[in-house]
Order: C-alpha cells, then sequence, then structure tokens
C-alpha cells in the first residue's frame, strides 16, 4: 500500500535527497513539501534536476493538511525542528534529520548547540536512528531522529570495537573528510567554489564539532563509562562523502573480525578484505557503507577507514531507511540504487 | 519475464554503467560479463563500487555460453566490435555501444576510423540507436548501434529544427562541453587530474572529431541535402556531462516551438521554458535531457542549448532504454533514477 | 625609485592579486589599503596567503592619506567607482579595475548598467586599458579604465582580425568559458562548491552580458560600422583563467597571419603554431594569453582560441601593466611570473 | 654573478617547477635541460605553460657539456639518480630531488625501496635538505638529498616538540592530505581526473610509506632513540599543497610556543596564532608554509596542522633554497613569490 509522506524544509540538500530517493521507492508518495522562504515555488524551480518529476507546490508548513499524511520527514535547521515538531499531529509519524533530538540529556543539548531545548517531552521519545543498532526501538517509534553524518561515520567505525571490547577507549582519534555538501546550502565564503575548490583544511578543530555530542553520547552508553575521542573534520572540495580514518590501539586482526561479524547480516555495511582501505568514490550516491582495516607497522595499532554518502546515508538515506521500518515497509525499499562511479 | 543479459567489455566506465543499471532493473539479469583482460577478477575487484552486487565472474568473450543470453550488450573499443559481433550467435540481440556500426556508408567509416569496415553485411542491418528518432527500427532491430555521445546530445538540439525547417542549414555551430568520462579509462597524460582538472582546452578543433560522421549522415539525410556543422568540443575538468551550446540562425520563438512539439510525448526530454538554458549538473546520474532555447539580440539568431549524461543517456542509458524497446520489456525500465544533485 | 600605491578595495579577488603582483614588484610599495566593511582589520585575516607580507591595515578610503601616493588602483564594485574616483585629488592618478569608465557613450553606460553614470567629465578623461592597443594613451593617462575579462579575451581574438580586414564582421561568435573568480567573492547560491563543481552551463545568454558594451564599442570603432556578436560566457568549474572559442569566417591561414603579425613584438601575447590550441592550464597564475588558429574543414571558416588568466592579465596584471606605463615603470615590470602548473 | 644550472629529468612536474621558479630568479640561468624519452623536443612543447621562456633543448644526459655548469639539479626518478651521479663530475655542485641519498642507513635504503643502493660512498657525503634544520651543512655540501614532501611536511609539525621534548614520542599520528601532483606525470588509473577527482581514499596505509624512513631517521636522531609514528597519506583531488594533522600527546600551549619560537626567524615559515588551523590554499603556489596549533578538549592534548605546497616547499622549492646556498646566493632568491588564491 502506498505511505503519503511530506517533506517538511524540502528547499535544502537533504530535502532534495529524499525526494530523489523516494522517485523511485515502490510504495511512497510525497503530498506535502515546505519551503518557508521558497512557498508558492515548484520544486523544478528550486532543484532543476527535479524539474521531471509531478511534485506538490512548496508551501509553508502551517499550510499543510497533515490528515492525510502517514509520516513526514522534517529536513529542517538544527533548532527550528523543535517547535515545528511539538506542533505536528500528535499520531504522525516523524523522521527528523536534524540535531534536534540526538542527544538525550538536555545539559549535553544545551552545550553543544548553544540554546535551552524547548521540546524536552519529545526528545524523551526520540529514538536515535542509527539504523543497525537502534532497528527494533526504531521498528515502533514515533519519532526518529536522524544522526549527525560524521557521528554516523565514526560510529560505523567503532560502535562494534567498543562493544567486543578490542580496543583501548582512551586512544581514538577520528579523523574525518567531509564533502561541502555536509555543509547544506548556506551563503558562507568559505563554502564558494573560488574559496574551497583545489585544496583543504580542517574546521572545528579542537574538540569544538557538535557531532561530539553524539560520540560521547554513545560511546560511553556502549562501553559504560566515560569515552572521549578526538575528532576533527576537514573540509574536502568535493560534494558527496565522507571518509573517516580512525586510528586504534588493538588487534588489527581482532578489530576486522569485530566488524566482519557484527556487519555480516547487513545489507548496506561492507566490510571489505583485510588490508584494503574505504574510498569515498565508491559509496557516492548511493547508502552503502564500506569499511575497511589496516593492521599498522606498529604492533597493536590499527586504522579503520569508513566511507558513507554523507547526504545519503548519513543523513536523507538514512531518514529512509528509518521511515521503511517505522511504516512496515521493506527496510530497503528504495535504497538499493548502486553508487555513481565514475 | 526476466532477461538474460550479457556485458561484452564489462571493465570499462560503460560496462559499469550499465552494471548500475541493471542494478535496479525490474527484470535484467546478468548472466555474463567479459573484460579480456581482466578476465577472472572479480567485478568489486575492477569497480569497487559494485562489490555490493552479486555478478558473475569476469571472463574472454571465447568463454561465454550464450546460449541462455536474451541480450548482448557490446561495450568493446571502436574497431573491436566488428570481429567479435560477427562471431556472435546470429540470433543474439546486440546492443553495441562503440562506433562500429553507425555510419552507413563503409567509405564514410573508414574516413572518419582510418581503416576499412570488416563486418559490412552486419553493417547493413544495424539500426541507428538515437531511440527518440528510430524507436520502431529498433523494436524490431537484432543490431542496434549506439550514437556517439557528443552526436546524441548535438542532434537533441538539431534534428528537430531541420525537421521543422526553422534554421539556416548552412550556419550551424556546435560547441560542445564534455565531461571527460566520455573518453574512457584510458591512460593519457591529458586525463590525468592533475593537467584537466582547474582549466579547460578544445580537442579535435576544426572537423576533426569524429562525431562529425555522424552529423554528417543524419542532418544530410534529414535534410534531404548536404548538411556539415562546424563542431568543437572541450575536455572539461567534471566527471559526467555534456553541454551542447549550438548557434543557429532563425527564429528563436519557432526554434522553442519546434523542440517543445517534437518533444513533447517523451518521457527523458524535458524543453525549458523559453529564455533559460541547461546545466549538466541538472541529469547528471540520470538518462534525462534538457534543452534551452534563448532568443539572441541579434534578431533570427538563437541559441539552443542541451545537456545530457554522456555515460547514461548518451550511451549506456541509451543503450538501456533501447534493449528494453529489443526485448519487448517497458522502455523506461530500470531508467527512471533522477539526477545526483549536488 | 620607489613608487606609492594604494589600493582601494583590497579585500575583492582583484584587489588580493593586485597585493600578489606587488611583493615581488621591483619598485612599487603599498602604503594604503582600502576595505570598508573590513576596514581595521590586517590583510593576512581578509586573505591569510597573504599573511607573510608586511601590510598596512585595511582603513576606510576617507581615512587615507593621499598626499604620497603616486597611483591608486581601484578595485571596487561597479558602479561604486565612478563616485569614489571623482572626490580623489585630481592630480593622483588612477588605474580603476571596474566597468564604470570603460564605455564611451553615457547612454551605452546606462543601458547596460542601468543607471545613468555620475562622473561624466571623468568618463571622458579615461582611456581604455587594453594595453597592447592604446599603450600610448595609457602611458600618458591619469585615469585607466581596465577592461572586462571576457571583454579582454575576445577582443585579443578579434581586434587584429577586424583591422586586417580577414573575417566577416557579420557572423562572429564568441563561446567563452569563465572561471568562476571573475564573478567575484559574492555570496550567491550558484556560486557554492556544492552546486557549481562537477558541471557547467551558460549564463547571461543571448546578448544580455554587459562586456557585449566593450566589444559593440570597440569592434565598431575598429571596423568603422556596427559590429554585433554573439556572446555566450558559460560558468566553469575552476577558479582562474577563461578561454573563448571564436567562430569566424575567413581564410585560416589569413587569420593566423594576422594574429601573428599583430602580436610579434607583444611580451605577452604567445600566437601558437598554426593548427594549435589554447589551454586556460597554460597560463594560469601569469599575464601570458595563449592565441591559437584552427582551420575548419569547411573552407573558409576558423576557430580562434584564446587563454588568458581573468585575474592577471584579464584584470589585476593588465591594471599593472598599465600602472606601470602611466608610472614611467617597465611595462612588464611584477609581471613575468611563470604560469603555475599542474 | 649569474649562475649555470642543469635540470636533468626536465620534463617531470618538479623540473617544471624549476623552471617556474628559475623564471624570475635575479642570478640563476639554465644552461642544459635532460629529458631522456623526450630529447630533442623544446620544454614548450613538453609543458606548453613555459613556452614564453627562452630554454635549452631537452637532451639526453651523456649529451650534456657539464663543463660550465655550477650546479645540476637531479629531478630523476628513485633509483635512477644513483648511477646517473656517480658518473658526473666530481666536482659538480648537485642538488637531488629522489629520494635516492636521503637514508643514511643501506640497510634503511633496502627495506624502503627494495634493492639495494649502488652510490653507497655517494649516500655518505649527502646532507639531508630540510633547509632550516640542516643549513649550515648544506651550505658547505656538495651533494643535497631533497626531502620527501610528506616527510618535509611531518618534520616541520614534529621537530620543535621533539627537540623542545613537549610531547609523548610514543603516540605520534600524523594524517596527511596529499594533493595528486605528488605522484608525478605517471600514467595510473586512480590518478585519473574520473577517478581521482570528486572523492578521496587513503594509500599506503598502516605504516607502508616510504617517507616513513625519514621519519624514523629524522625523528630517532633529534630524540636519542628509537621514535616510529603512524602516517596515513590520502590522495586528495587537488593538484598542489599537503596538509598535515598531526596528533599528540603535551600541552597545547607549550606545543605552539616550541614552534613559534624555533620559527621565529625563519623567513617561510609562519607560525598561525594559537587555535588556528592551516589550509592548503593559503601556500598553494608558494615557498611558504603555514603552522597551526589547537588545543584538544582532552587535556595534555593538540592538534598540529601544517600546510606546504609539495611541489614548491616540499620539493622544487625546498631545492632552489638549498641550491641558493650551496652558490653563496641569498637563500629566498626566486622564492619569494606570493602564493595562488584564489
Amino acid at each position: 500500500m502506498t505511505q503519503n509522506v511530506a517533506i517538511l524544509g524540502a528547499s535544502g540538500y537533504t530535502g532534495a535527497e529524499l525526494v530523489r530517493l523516494i522517485a523511485t521507492h515502490p510504495s511512497m508518495r510525497i503530498v506535502a513539501l515546505s519551503g518557508d522562504r521558497k512557498a508558492g515555488m515548484r520544486m523544478g524551480e528550486v532543484f532543476p534536476h527535479l524539474r521531471h518529476l509531478d511534485l506538490p507546490v512548496l508551501q509553508k508548513i502551517e499550510d499543510i493538511d497533515f490528515s492525510a499524511v502517514d509520516l513526514a520527514f522534517c529536513a529542517l535547521p538544527h533548532g527550528t525542528s523543535q517547535p515545528v515538531i511539538r506542533d505536528l499531529p500528535s499520531d504522525l509519524k516523524i523522521v527528523d534529520l536534524s540535531a534536534d533530538f540526538r542527544l538525550r540529556d538536555p545539559a549535553e543539548y544545551e552545550k553543544w548547540y548553544g540554546k535551552p531545548h524547548v521540546a524536552l517531552e519529545l526528545q524523551k521519545q526520540a529514538v536515535y536512528g542509527l539504523t543497525e543498532f537502534y532497528r527494533d526501538e526504531i521498528r515502533s517509534a514515533r519519532l526518529c531522529a536522524g544522526t549527525g553524518c560524521n557521528a554516523a561515520t565514526g560510529q560505523y567505525a567503532l560502535r562494534p570495537l567498543i562493544e567486543a571490547g578490542v580496543i583501548d577507549l582512551d586512544d581514538i582519534i577520528i579523523d574525518v573528510k567531509a564533502g561541502v555538501s555536509g555543509a547544506g546550502r548556506s551563503l558562507k565564503e568559505n563554502l564558494l567554489h573560488a574559496e574551497l575548490s583545489g585544496g583543504t583544511m580542517p574546521y572545528s578543530a579542537g574538540g569544538k564539532h557538535r557531532h561530539l555530542g553524539e560520540f560521547d553520547q554513545e560511546f560511553s552508553k556502549l562501553a559504560g563509562r566515560d569515552v572521549r575521542v578526538m575528532f576533527t573534520p576537514h573540509l574536502m572540495p568535493f560534494n558527496r562523502g565522507i571518509l573517516a580514518t580512525v586510528y586504534v590501539k588493538g588487534d588489527a586482526a581482532a578489530v576486522h573480525e569485530a566488524l566482519a561479524a557484527r556487519y555480516a547480516d547487513e545489507v548496506f555495511l561492507e566490510v571489505l578484505p583485510f588490508g584494503q582501505v574505504a574510498s569515498t568514490r565508491s559509496i557516492a550516491g548511493s547508502n552503502y557503507v564500506h569499511v575497511g582495516v589496516v593492521a599498522d607497522r606498529i604492533a597493536g595499532r590499527a586504522t579503520v577507514t569508513v566511507a558513507l554518502d554523507n547526504l545519503c546515508k548519513g543523513s536523507s538515506g538514512q531518514a529512509m531507511q528509518n521511515a521503511n521500518l517505522m511504516l512496515g515497509l521493506e527496510e530497503t525499499a528504495g535504497l538499493m540504487l548502486a553508487p555513481v562511479f565514475p
């Protein structure tokens, strides 16, 4: 049976990516699109690559009739989602792509996002959306909080290792190379082609990036003790893809084994043969994740590399996978697209 | 009913693109893959982005059992296709992606490709694969000759204008901006990232590009007289997409009308509102074609812009569309993927 | 003797390029820099690549003491230059990089720039800054008006051909591929890396680009009759460089000869051997211009390609060359930097 | 007085970069160029961006008359330099850009480069070319061995920290992002634009990269004990620039202080204000190095970022700086070019 969905915040990149995925989804139909500043425009005007699709005109959220909507994707900016979702019909299923419901502890939310949470009662209901690790909870959730794209990438490398107890928890370094679409469609000098192309630099270095809140929460919960990682993202001169190079202390073979075992039955997780490395080019445009493990020449050290598409598996693809679960559909529906190369 | 296909020459970019399209095709199954120098390798080793797919190991062509194959895609280099196809079972349907069967006149073939054709009897059977203009012939063809990617782009701009008689046939200029994947996976200095990125230059300027053979053949046939265009392709620092900027003499409104009328019922052809221009970013990764018409300030002159993805609609997507027709499948099967942006 | 210069509008790309050139200029010293919104900042904060240089702090223009300044480069936005220059000391030499003083006819200025000129008396004094064609006038000018970057590129291809009378004046097409730095440091969606990289599209198509005002003025003046060209610029996914592909009717050998003869003694103009094409990669970062001529297979048609660096020879390098002339310095001083490749 | 130099191996990127630097060098003249497979060609044919320069035709090395040559730059592939240099006149000064004379211990050379050294007596004379740390030895050297580009980058971050004793020597991680020109002009699939652009991946992960031989040698010598670092380079979709993100255990303020103190008098080393990060875009095209230090949220941890241009300061610029010293010229001659941005 076809499920009716709405996309709130459809004029950003994650909104467009949801539309792209739904275009070949066998049982999902878009019945409403919102885009506040662009209300009244057709999606093909905002995103010419979607002009061939027959889509509803962009509306203001308050003008949407949610009575026939089965699930709403909420792709609004951080901070905006809280009041919007609070005011939606209480029986509407929601997959939120913002950071607003990721952190369980309101103090942590305030610390990383700089202001108090305004929908705490909702935050309690929210389930963290890293599908492979919260599948059962997501299936029965009303509100699913999508993860940060860097946070997802790092967790795919590290969760199985923490669970298996094969690495030193006090010496974890996550060096991330992040495609620029993760920064959204925002008008900033450092995101201009003239400034960004042809080079790279770190940002939010030194433990300032907000996705650390997710790492802290999830890794500490898994380990049963406080875990703090070093994490430096770098802005990359490409549009799609995140590569995490994760440096750990532990036996490399055990590290590989833990990852291979944990992901053996996961459709979207590909653990490469021992000694191989992940490449963002091999997953771009898809919901797949590549995971590689290399032993270092220094005994007891390993390098784990993880690549995923920040807009797909790191955001809208993950959202779709979770929506499928929440709607009782095949989990992989609409998500089996192969990566685009070259 | 599922159709069994083979891909000959699967280790090149067009081969990989065929696999990508078949990955979500509802009724096509790959039963054989060839790659001479890479025989014995798995596709995931040759193209890591395809490693999640369950595919046959690469074989030598002579080792393939064609008895259970319904159709073979032939993605071999120019010149190689002729003897290979000549030796295939005579009841096997074939979609050839090379240049070997595009030109009807053996003298023209020899002129543009530098050696005599060695399978002239097959060339007679071959149907030119520009789907929207040869659909009926393709449906009943045994051998379909895929077009050149630049040749397709230029023809989408010009065929309806020649048919409608709205432009001067003696003053046509096609300035093409071509993504580098069109050059294939060949090891040449000018295709290295260090040489190609960050700039542009023309190639085969002055009427030397082989796709002119197709322009000459098709435009002259349509016009009922010799038509010769100026055509300069430029090597672009991006991977997918061709933009043709076509300069014509004719009434711009009539030009737009001719294109809009001709493509009104075509699923993959999008004629933009009058005055808008096409962008390669809006079609990359898909089988769609965008066509725009702008009136010049000089009366009686117009600029037509056409964008398509050289690997998809310009090559493997076209091949798939034609294969669907030849196999009696839905023409658009496996091809409704939305473009990937950003 | 060292000449003291000021740069007004130093926080844009052309301002930064002037500073780069002066860094190795043997006899020019920067004594003042203006940047209205960034007044009070050091240049190294605005442009970290210049942080090693010992430069004046950015000021507001009204705070600059011009008494010790020999020449001011004015790199302000179009429209802003007129009132600013009008109020500068009347004995100060000025090289303006904006469009404000390029067009001799006030009606033409208003037509292309949308508002009346407010410093008409100055416009009369201004000399058009295409060095190789206005060298003597520039040497004795007080105010030199830098050309548009596309306008310079097109003129390098066409002026000698019009002068020599070797082409048809009614059938000239200039197809330009322009690096994005030409659009400046402005915050627009289409200039974001995520939107611009990986593809191309035309802009200002159909005779709407402002540099047509310069083509009209200069070509008509040269020809002694009205000349109107077709001109379509394309936004390119690279930062530096313009390639003009110019389609003309005329004998290709005569075309090549006219260009070779005209530029034989010009240091920065390199006419390539007949049959070769220009590449932006071969001139990026330098003040050199490459000019190529290819004969078409259609008799009487030729393709001229011209490549230059829009920020250097197309703007700040040209400004420096003109400033050298106006200050009685060696014309090539500070400009002999070789292109940067790869 | 003008010094006569030869460049052996001038047809590669480092050879071209040397020519670029010499083009504006006040007292160096190129009297011979070698390029074995391209002997007989002009440099402008091999590298069109150098066509405006008046340069000797490429020769075979054995055809060069070294009697009037003061210094030879040897930009040959690894392994080739040894026999070539062995056969050069024994009074000729040589700056070698290959890896052949970097490692003092022949066993280490054989371990990393896979074959025995064939010019051991020369290796004894060779001085390691990291100018800021071997200046005096270089000044009086006959043979200077240029460093690896990654090796230089990592050492600029770490040498002062090891010297000052402010970091834990057993927990050093160097994550490098390396522009593709470092791989040279070699024809490999992974260096093609179509494969490399638009993404990233690590290479030589796990302690396999040859520049580790230099790290081991230099860091151990400095520390007076064995030091082994983890080092993972990543192939970047840009042409020029290396960014090293170095993770260390130590007090961040002390780390910054050690770097600032050590480089206070170095012309090309810019230590950024505490808390800032380096960007490759800020040094590309120049001989400058940017060094940044950020304190981590975890006490006692710091991230050091270093950016330099692999072809300039990481290779040919370093070679020039060393040649200047060896020839008694101003150390910075020809090297004060400002970075090229955007």
